[in-house]
């Protein structure tokens, strides 16, 4: 495709028109077609279908919108309008507005404005680099990416209207007195070509296979709106088929009292290595722990008043004490700063959509620190090891956890997760007591042995964790938690020197 | 109770100390068993709890909220703290952001700040009159009894220094350098008397006996913290007793075949009051829509720069047309003004909260329409005649509605409801259509005819919520929709109205 602008887009200038009649029988063979596949692809709870609308300022985006409001059920369709960004918007990552707005399966979202909008507009004000924006696009096509993966299907309409078009109508809202001109269009209409040319490498970025882009020719409303709706409808049939599941490949079952077969350690290199004879201690513990927590104390104050957030991701194997070093962490921050996500069984709403959605959900405002209690690594671990999610699932579940944490950080905020670690035979010792001590007994249940047989596939999981999924910005600290004083204090210690050092850095 | 500040608070400076070995043998003794009532709590779906943390700046706050999580299993407890507002926040009416923060049942919501603190430093600040602090104060008891009636256990804690204390702690924490004092610390320490005297109105006026205070004295660390967790336990102990479930009065079986039993209409003045015969032809029809949607539409905008929100409320019989008259109002507003909130059943989240909650998460921001198709006043139809809430549930409902709206029209929201009305026999004959016309069969079911049969237990509630919950600011129309056409101008125009009236008074 060509990319320098106005050429780019004179193809879709076809000048193409629909009379009354013509439009009247499209709309009637439309709504029923519509409504029908609607209410398949809600019964079907598929998709969702997320109809992107873009294009040029005075193109009547917003007649469409409404035109499709009229024609679809409102019961399904849930429309979202991006201009001006609240507060709590700007102090997240670019693309938590969007996650936010997502529709969930069985439903329509309609973007208005969408993901491309600000973009397009930094870069045809030169706010921002060639780099960035190519940034910026290369962003867009992995969140589009990781939707259709899941099922989702994109229609991603770009109304186009020539400049003298654009011109007329401008004027003709400014002249009606329904309503002003919004600020952009009096804005961008006075760069039309810049636009243009932005726009055209925006679109031939991002026109991939898995969301490509349809260009309609504005200049006539009723050719507009029937072309809209057309593609509507043909996303929708496709949303609204069932898919093949993907392939599950069931694990081995796990034997009848399988708790009790010794688990196979030493099939991650990078456990392997962590020295799990540290101990502690309750002297130095007491003294190392207080000078720590109140460094991170600290350290935390000194984000928040920085704007800096952190995100802290807490993993282990069951008894490994992630509850206690958690607790160890929260004791430390001012109770203001500090928010404690558990993840457990996901509620319906977060079921209906991508897995990611329900940590997006709970991205830290800016100079906040929410710390995760298990997290989206349970893709790679236990839905892998379970069988939970099919091999194309959690395999691309690497770049899409990249992906996500890799937005976080270039939000600059604090990234680190541990992993805390202890040996089968510490495991069992603490199982063992949980079982014994009749208030603790609700800590242990029969998943916790199963996981305990399967020692050895999660050791093969997280070797491809640590491998697959950690940066500088990002990094992995193995916990050596068979003594808890020493495991609390690492962490602790950890990320008082994260924070410090992200700080004078 | 006296009311004149520091008097009231003297009875709270106990002097009370708690020795190192009498903190360690209550902590000993409190953390199994606050860790076991919160196992139950969970268990049962109980509650929630919800710990108010209010005070004195310099008291220690935040090291209670600390131990608590440090005490409690953070996985079943949500911190809130309120300081700042978002301006998403700031935009909705005051209660907006403390109903966005609830626990769900079966959990613990510790509210740092919470409802009490902006209407005490108004009010001590002279920002606000004796009238509208005493009307504040009003709205937090009815939205404490409002969760205290749906089962929540309040546990309000009030934590109190001296003066002299106060000004000894502020000067140790801006000498330690952990952190620097917050802004409210420097500001409210200054006025000790003001806020003492402000705050014994409060606690005075919402000392209730669904939700009562607890002054701690805060002299003695160690005292205030074993105080705070005892307070806590015995909440959490009476949130996790398993209630009498309300009793509930089951209506009636509907007889088989019941749907050609004959409704019986005329038991409501308000509806029987409506002129069914209004019929509009085709020719006024368009001309008239045309002119009150564009009315709409220019009124939206305006309404848009002026920050005013539309609340729209849709209820009807079945078959009454919502969907075409939503239809028609959505067609005349720019889609990114307006958003459709469709109403069926209740996600897991939302059957986890108070009934309310589910609307007050969909209340717009400054400037935007909201329409919901269907809406709480399910609450005193459906629920009430399908005995899904209990006569003394659906009984408090009128006033909780009232209540809501109230705080919604505060907030200069234009809250306008719509009844769709149609005889018996105009329902038949659509309820027949659809069955007859293959795309609209799935329109219609079983629960329809059910809900037919019972038109007039219907409209004996419908004339209790049209005389219960109707005031000049929360009105209802009554729309004669026997004629679509004329339902749908009617619809529109009157919303144009109202809108235009709002702004031009």
């Amino acid at each position: 495709m060509p990319r320098n602008g106005p050429e780019f887009f004179a193809s879709a200038e076809t000048g193409v028109r629909l009379s009354k009649a013509d439009f009247d029988a499209a709309e009637a063979a439309l709504r029923p077609a519509l409504l029908d596949a609607q209410r398949r692809l809600r019964a079907l709870g598929g998709g969702p279908l997320v109809v992107v609308v873009s294009g040029v300022e005075g193109a009547g985006k917003s007649e469409v919108v409404n035109r499709l409001d009229e024609w679809l059920d409102a019961r399904g369709v849930h429309t979202a309008a991006f201009w001006g960004e609240s507060d709590e918007e700007r102090e997240r990552p670019r693309h938590w507005r969007y996650w936010r707005a997502l529709p969930p399966r069985g439903s329509i979202g309609v973007l208005f404005g969408s993901w491309y909008t600000p973009a397009i507009v930094r870069r045809a004000y030169h706010e921002s680099s060639r780099a960035t924006f190519d940034g910026e696009l290369r962003d867009i096509v992995a969140l589009e990416r990781l939707l259709a993966d899941d099922g989702a299907v994109l229609v991603k309409l770009w109304f186009h209207i020539s400049r003298k078009a654009q011109r007329r109508r401008l004027e003709r809202i400014a002249r009606s007195h329904d309503r002003e001109l919004t600020p952009w269009e009096r804005r961008f209409s006075t760069h039309y070509d810049r636009f243009a040319k932005v726009s055209a490498a925006a679109i031939g970025a991002t026109d991939t296979a898995h969301a490509p882009w349809h260009l309609i020719d504005a200049g006539d409303p009723r050719h507009r709106e029937v072309a809209a709706a057309r593609l509507v409808l043909a996303g929708l049939e496709a949303a609204a088929q069932p898919r093949a599941a993907p392939a599950r490949e069931l694990p081995p079952a796990v034997p009848p009292g399988a708790g009790t077969t010794a688990p196979r350690p030493g099939l991650s290199p990078a456990l392997a290595a962590v020295d799990l004879s540290q101990r502690l201690g309750p002297r130095t513990y007491e003294r190392r722990l207080a000078d720590a927590q109140s460094r991170l104390n600290a350290a935390v104050w000194k984000a928040y008043r920085d704007g800096r957030s952190t995100v802290a991701v807490f993993e282990g194997w069951d008894a490994a004490g992630k509850g206690g070093a958690i607790r160890r962490v929260c004791a430390s921050i001012d109770a203001r700063l500090c928010r404690v996500v558990p993840v457990a069984a996901p509620s319906d709403e977060e079921r209906a959509q991508h897995y990611l959605w329900r940590f997006w959900r709970h991205i830290p405002r800016a100079g906040y620190v929410t710390i995760f209690d298990r997290s989206w690594y349970g893709r790679v671990l236990v839905e892998r090891i379970e069988g939970f999610a099919a091999p194309a699932e959690w395999q691309r579940a690497y770049e899409e956890i990249n992906h996500f944490e890799r937005q976080l950080a270039a939000h600059r905020i604090l990234v680190h997760k541990f992993w805390l670690h202890v040996s089968p035979e510490e495991q069992l010792r603490r199982f063992e007591q949980r079982a014994a001590t009749p208030h603790k007994q609700h800590k242990i249940c029969d998943e916790d042995w199963r996981n305990r047989a399967r020692w050895g596939e999660y050791e093969q999981a997280l070797e491809d964790v640590f491998t697959r999924c950690a940066t500088p910005e990002t990094p992995w600290t193995l916990v050596a938690a068979n003594d808890k004083r020493q495991a609390r204090v690492q962490v602790v210690e950890t990320l008082a020197d994260r924070i410090e050092a992200a700080l004078s850095g």
